[in-house]
C-alpha cells in the first residue's frame, strides 16, 4: 500500500468540495439553472484576475486559452517579443510562428528571469514589436519574471500578453492595476480543478485591437465568446461538471481570502527553499524563484529522473522533472493550489530518504526542521 | 486553509477506492446480486479472522458485537474474568453487569499488560469462571495484551472474548490456530470504512454454548444472523453501502497481503515510538506497546487536551486524546487502517511544532529522523 502525494505543479490535488461538486447531477448548459451557476463563477474569476472585464471560460488546456490570446489580438506578419526562458516561453514562439507572426526571441538563461534592460533594448531595436509575450511563472525552470515592472514599460506601447498558468491564484497578478492586457490561466493548477478549463481576460486596449486583428480564430474567437458568455452560456458546449468545481473551489479560495492564499504559497516555497538549502542542495532560480514550485539541483552523482521514479513508484510522491537541457539534473517541488504546511513536509522527508537511498550525503531531519522554522509561522 | 488529517484510532482515514464502492447505486439486500458481494465479503472476513466458521456481518458499532457476544454465550448469573486494563476492559464489565452476570474484574494498571500469572491465578480463585473477556490492543492505553499466550490457557477451560477492535487487520489474531472462542470488530478501524458495522466470529464450543445460553437476544441473536447469513442475507436490513465498502476495503488488503498490512502497522508504530524516544518524550506503554496506537506521556507543563485541540484547529492534525486518569496528560497517535510512511511524519513533525508552540523544549526534525531512520525499510 502506497499512499500517493501529488506534488507536480499541475495536476495538483483536488479538495472533496470539489470533487463532490463536480459529481453534482449533470444540468444542460442553456438553461437559467446553468446561467446563474456561470455567472457567480465568472464574478468570482475576475476578482482573481484582478480586472472589470470579462474572464472567459474556455473548454480546453490552458495552452488552448494561450493560442486564443494569440489568435484574437493579431495580424498575419506582426512582430511580437517572445520571452523564451523555458519550455513555455517556447510554446509563445511556436504558436506565434504557426499564426505566421513574426516573433523576435529574447532568449533568457533557464533558473534566471529576464531583465528589464533586455526587454527594453529589444523593444528600441524593434518599434514595430506589437506585443510582449511572456510567462509570469515559468513553470519549467521555477523561475517568476518581472511581469509588474514589464508592465510599466508596455502602458503605452505593445501590448503586455501573460502566461499566468501556474500564477493566477499562487500570487498577485492583477490585470487592471497592473496593466497587463491578455492574462491566461488553466484550471488544474492554483484553481485546484482537473484540467480541462482554458481561462482568458484581455484588457480594453486589447479588446479593441481585437476587432482589427486578422488571424483565423473560430472555437477560440474571444467576441463570440464574450457576448454568449454575458448571455448567461458559452458559445459552444462548456465543461459543464468543471464549471460547478470551479465554483466550489473559488468558494474556498473566498473563504480563505485572496491575500492568505497567496501568502501561503509563498510560505511553502520559502519553507522548500529553506530545507533545500539546509540539505547543501543548490536552487535552479534562488534569485527570481516562482512561489509555484522550487527547481532543485540534485548533487552530483545522482540521476534526478531515476530519483523521481523511485520517489513515485516506492513512495509514492510525484514531483516533477527537469525537461531538454536540466533532464536529470533537477527535481522540481510544487506548492500550486491545494498544499499545506504538510504537504511541503512530507516533500522534504521524502526527498531526504529517497536521497539517502540514493547514496547523498544526507542528515535525517536537517531539511524538515529547516522547513518547520519557516512552517511555524503558520501558527501565529 | 487547514488541510485534515485524522489520525486517531477510530474513524480512520477512507482510501478513494472504498468510497467509490460506497457511492455505487443502492441495490436492494434480498436479492441475487447483494447475496453475491456478501458471500464474497464473508469469505475475506474469514481469512482476516483466520477462521473457517462464519464471520457475522451486524449493523451495529463494535460495542454491538461485544454485546452480542455477552448475550450469546453467557446464562444469567454465570461468573466471567473481566481484564480492565482501560476503558474498552470497563466497558466488557458494564455490559457482563447490565446482563446479569457475575464479572470477576481482573485489574491492570493503565498502561501495562495484564500479566499471566494474574489470570492463573484468577483462574484457580474461580474454578467456575466460565469465560476470559479481555482486549487484545486495549486502545485507551496503547496496550497489547498478551491473547495468544492467554488462548493457551484456556484450550480446555473457559472461553476466551476477545474485543479485536483495534487488532484485527493490524496485526494476526487467528481465531482458529490461537484458539479464541469469540473475536469482534468494527469497520471505522483497520478496515478502513467508515462506522456502522460490527462484526463477530465464534469458534464451536461457542456456538455449542450459544444453543445453552439463556441471556435475551433478539437483534443480536447470532443463531438466527447464522442461518441467514450462510443464505445469502442479514436477518435484519444490512447496511448495503458499508458491505460495498468492506468489499473494496479487503480487496485492497487482499491486494496488498494481509502479513505486509500486519508488518506496514508494526512499522509506523515502531518509527513513532522511536520518535518520541527521540524527542525526550516517555511512552505510555513501553513494555507491551499495540501496533494500533501509541500512547505518548506530554511533558510537565503541557496540557495533552489544550495541545490536542491546538493540533486539530490550528493544524488540522487530528490525534486522540487520554481518557480518565489520563486525561490532560498523554496524546495518542493511531496507525489503525490507511496510514503509510508519511502519516508517521506528518504526526511526529506537527507534534514536534505543536510542543515548541506550547514552550515544550524541542529540536525540530530529531523525531522525525528518528522515524524516518525506521521508516527507510520500506525501500529496502
Amino acid at each position: 500500500m502506497i499512499k500517493q502525494y501529488l506534488l507536480s505543479p499541475g495536476p495538483t490535488p483536488i479538495p472533496n468540495e470539489v470533487q463532490l461538486a463536480m459529481a453534482e447531477t449533470m444540468i444542460h448548459h442553456r438553461t437559467p439553472q446553468f446561467a446563474k451557476i456561470f455567472s457567480e463563477v465568472r464574478e468570482g474569476l475576475k476578482e482573481l484576475f484582478g480586472t472589470k472585464n470579462d474572464v472567459l471560460v474556455l473548454a480546453s488546456s490552458g495552452t488552448g486559452a494561450m493560442e486564443a490570446a494569440v489568435s484574437n489580438l493579431f495580424s498575419p506578419g506582426e512582430k511580437v517579443l517572445v520571452v523564451n526562458g523555458g519550455k513555455f516561453g517556447e510554446r509563445w514562439l511556436e504558436i506565434s510562428k504557426v499564426f505566421g507572426l513574426k516573433p523576435i526571441e529574447l532568449e533568457v538563461e533557464w533558473g534566471k528571469a529576464v531583465k528589464l534592460e533586455a526587454i527594453e533594448r529589444s523593444l528600441k531595436s524593434h518599434p514595430d514589436i506589437q506585443a510582449i509575450l511572456i510567462q509570469a511563472s515559468e513553470t519549467s525552470t521555477t523561475v517568476w519574471h518581472p511581469v509588474r515592472e514589464i508592465a510599466r514599460l508596455t502602458q503605452s506601447g505593445p501590448l503586455l500578453i501573460v502566461d499566468g498558468v501556474t500564477a493566477v491564484g499562487v500570487a498577485r497578478v492583477p490585470l487592471d492595476e497592473w496593466g497587463i492586457d491578455a492574462l491566461v490561466t488553466g484550471s488544474q493548477k492554483a484553481l485546484m480543478l482537473p484540467p480541462g478549463l482554458g481561462l482568458i481576460s484581455l484588457s480594453n486596449r486589447a479588446w479593441a485591437r481585437s476587432e482589427k486583428a486578422k488571424l483565423p480564430r473560430h472555437y477560440f474567437d474571444l467576441r463570440l465568446e464574450r457576448k454568449s458568455q454575458q448571455r448567461g452560456a458559452a458559445a459552444f458546449t462548456p465543461a459543464v461538471s468543471l464549471i460547478f468545481g470551479l465554483r466550489a473551489s473559488l468558494k474556498l479560495m473566498r473563504q480563505e481570502g485572496l491575500e492568505r492564499v497567496y501568502a501561503r504559497h509563498d510560505r511553502l516555497a520559502r519553507a522548500t527553499r529553506a530545507a533545500a538549502t539546509a540539505m547543501g542542495l543548490k536552487l535552479l532560480a534562488p534569485e527570481n524563484p516562482s512561489p509555484a514550485a522550487t527547481g532543485i539541483w540534485m548533487p552530483a552523482g545522482v540521476n534526478s529522473d531515476k530519483l523521481l521514479d523511485f520517489l513515485r513508484d516506492r513512495m509514492g510522491i510525484t514531483f516533477a522533472e527537469g525537461q531538454d537541457q536540466l533532464r536529470g539534473k533537477i527535481i522540481r517541488i510544487a506548492h500550486v493550489g491545494y498544499m499545506g504546511a504538510f504537504d511541503a513536509l512530507v516533500a522534504i522527508a521524502a526527498l531526504e530518504m529517497a536521497l539517502k537511498k540514493f547514496g547523498a550525503p544526507v542528515e535525517f531531519g536537517q531539511g524538515v526542521a529547516a522547513a518547520q522554522d519557516v512552517l511555524m509561522e503558520t501558527l501565529e
